[in-house]
């Protein structure tokens, strides 16, 4: 029984500055977004914060998907997990991630995966190589 | 600008059930603990699955924190992701999992280091060799 984590961070987003600065454009992408890729929500809170930038948690059935916003920097980190436990959601993972990158189209991007077994600490230790390519 | 983002995988937890299968036991002692961490919490939601399972996303001033119970495999994924925009909240993020972990009292887990820049890419791609402790 394993899990995906994928953890992004975008730099020099050149999408639509809403999505950085608007709690509400953000949210709406990210559920859409998600109901896209085939993953199942079960409740979100966006929270907007005074500088500009916004964060946001969505209960998945599969996990969750966190997301932050730095406008200032045009930056933005994005975690989707998604556990396997009925299911194989690798594909609609990558899927999500790879939508969200292509909406707010970075510069210079990051990636980690990291596999999370649920059940046994060995299958837990593997962590993919760093994926790097531009946006 | 750089982050830290903590995961954690607590496998064969010996601690309290109920902080795996009560969504609301979860949660005050999730609040409780990042409070005293010195983190500030802004928001927070927890999700009851039928299986006796929850999920809880916090959002935080410094970022997020998320956390996963499977009681059936008496395993908890636990994310603590703090950004240092206004101070260093390292101490405070490893506080935080420290005490998590201390009162789950997993027989075994597992923590990725991920440091998380937020103003180029460059140093966001180093990854922390894997810690591995008993719990």
């Amino acid at each position: 029984m394993d899990g995906l984590h994928i953890l992004a961070n975008l730099y020099r987003c050149a999408g639509e500055p809403r999505y950085l600065t608007d709690r509400a454009a953000l949210r709406g992408l990210c559920l859409a977004a998600i109901e896209r890729a085939g993953l199942t929500a079960l409740g979100d809170l966006f929270h907007q914060f005074d500088g500009g930038g916004a964060t946001g948690c969505i209960v998945l059935a599969e996990s969750h998907v966190a997301i932050h916003t730095w406008p200032e920097f045009a930056t933005v980190t994005l975690d989707a997990f998604v556990c396997n436990y009925s299911r194989d959601n690798t594909a609609r993972a990558h899927g999500l991630v790879d939508e969200l990158v292509a909406i707010f189209r970075p510069e210079d991007a990051v990636r980690h995966e990291v596999r999370r077994d649920l059940t046994a600490a060995d299958a837990a230790t593997r962590v993919a190589p760093l994926r790097r390519a531009a946006g």
